[in-house]
């Protein structure tokens, strides 16, 4: 049987163990292992890698445990806005939306947005029309919002007030899927709510093709999460991909240099997922943790969220 | 003397030579010419490579005979939304805008959000309020109308109704700048106003690190033009880059190999200028002319918009 393969981030910048609850940790390890099901599902039946990475992150999108769709950080004037892009690494297919303010799920207008060819990229309340035109689901801003997130604006505002520097968590967050199908082609595909207070209109890298999402088959597929303006500025997922196709490095390495050791003079939170032509999975990150889980070519499920790893059942 | 060089792009999809009056060619090329000039007397001063291409690309945002700026074009619905980056090669900071209705030179909002650095990219209307934030001018849509483009747009809208294909010069052009300054820094910068009769919100290649601009110090600078689309998914300039640094390809068979080979099999118009780190300057197209000049590091400048190429006095 071909190799199929998947791995899926929720974002990095995770805080300390015991500032979440044990319910709340268990419930985003739950809510990881529903993602990398519906993905890896989609691989499963036979379904293309672009399928099965939309799947991963319309369920990462739907839990209020990351920073996507339902549950997105708020910008600086309490407002949600959302990036997401897909890319099919067998055609360079993409398509990109930013600074939604009503798309339920960012991943599928960027799908229809990629199938309808007008445009790779819309931005703002054309993009909401766009998706609505589509038939996707739109939503007024309060169902974007949670408790949680609400409690890190304030946060973050009190931090801004004060001088001091939030945690790592306030600042990032970002889910994104990348996978390999069984005729052996590649994808990824991001979705974000950006940071906490962040300026409006500020878009990061999650819609950028080339920084936090790239895919071309015979190569490798990425998504990252972290502070995306240094994501943009070094072309993350294109570097990676030209790393590999150019150097010959493998992808532990040239994911792993980018990371560790090109970001880290930024002093930046930083992490990725990428998966090669073979179904190689990576998942580097510098801060204390990410959220994360991948499946195999052998079929063995994982997921973490910092140094441990647990295997699952799918 | 140190080595300075400059190259420019005013839009590739230039019209057959007949379609525009000998004045209209001879006023294309003096405003080429003037890019060229403001751009480098910045160089010859000692200023950096981003002030040489900012002062080029600002010469053609105000001119009428560009797509960017005055003279940008119409979306579907009559309205201007503008989109521009710059980036420095030197530090790899880069700022961008998009959707922008109302900077007069939207290659100058780069350039401050580049410097303000709390974002990279920022889009719509919290772009303008940036902008004018920093006190740049703001404008209403009625500045950046020519005649010429709301003919454009009613030629296209036309051709939509008739089911028929635009010209190459209705259907894009953008403008751009690439330099090698006397501290062997490199940059970049871009600006457009998109296509004709553009889906309202549809944002290309122009404000894209990697794809439309890319600059990076001791490889290359890259500003380009055509389908944007295509550039995005191919990621551009980053690639031209990365084939460079990666591959040892110089600089006229990594553009070349883009604009001729890759991008081939789409069928579309476009274009780029791009500069070495020794000031090797190449503006490949496949359109049927591109607006361009250079200044090579010998001093010696030019200005072209099909095959005849004018050297010039600066």
């Amino acid at each position: 049987m071909a190799k199929i393969a998947l791995a899926i981030h929720g974002g990095c910048g995770v805080m300390p163990e015991d500032s979440m609850t044990q319910e709340e940790w268990e419930g985003a390890r739950r809510d990881l292992a529903a993602a990398l099901s519906a993905g890896y599902a989609r691989l499963k039946a036979g379904d293309s890698a672009v399928d099965a990475v939309e799947a991963a992150v319309v369920v990462m999108e739907d839990s209020p445990h990351f920073n996507a769709g339902h549950g997105a950080a708020l910008n600086e004037n309490g407002l949600h806005e959302l990036d997401a892009s897909i890319m099919d690494g067998a055609t360079l297919e993409a398509g990109a939306i930013s600074a939604s303010r009503a798309i339920r799920n960012p991943v599928k207008a960027a799908r229809a947005l990629m199938e309808d060819g007008r445009a790779v990229y819309m931005t703002g309340p054309a993009a909401d029309r766009f998706a609505e035109v589509k038939g996707l689901q739109v939503e007024p801003q309060s169902y974007f919002t949670t408790p949680k997130r609400v409690g890190a604006l304030e946060a973050m505002r009190r931090h801004a007030a004060a001088g001091t520097d939030g945690t790592e968590n306030e600042k990032h967050g970002t889910v994104g899927a990348v996978a390999l199908d069984a005729a052996g082609h590649l994808a990824a595909a991001t979705s974000t709510g950006g940071y906490t207070n962040k300026p409006e209109g500020r878009v990061g890298d999650s819609p950028i093709i080339g920084a936090g999402t790239y895919a071309r088959d015979g190569v490798c597929a990425v998504s990252g999460t972290g502070q995306g303006e240094f994501f943009i500025r070094h072309v993350l997922g294109h570097e990676v991909a030209s790393r590999i196709a150019y150097l010959k490095q493998d992808i532990a390495t040239a994911a792993d240099g980018l990371i560790n050791h090109d970001l880290a003079p930024h002093r930046i939170g930083a992490g990725l997922v990428a998966i090669d032509a073979q179904g190689v999975a990576v998942a580097p990150y510098n801060t204390p943790g990410m959220f994360r889980g991948w499946v195999t070519p052998e079929g063995h499920a994982f997921v973490a969220t910092h140094d441990q790893i647990y295997e699952i059942e799918l």
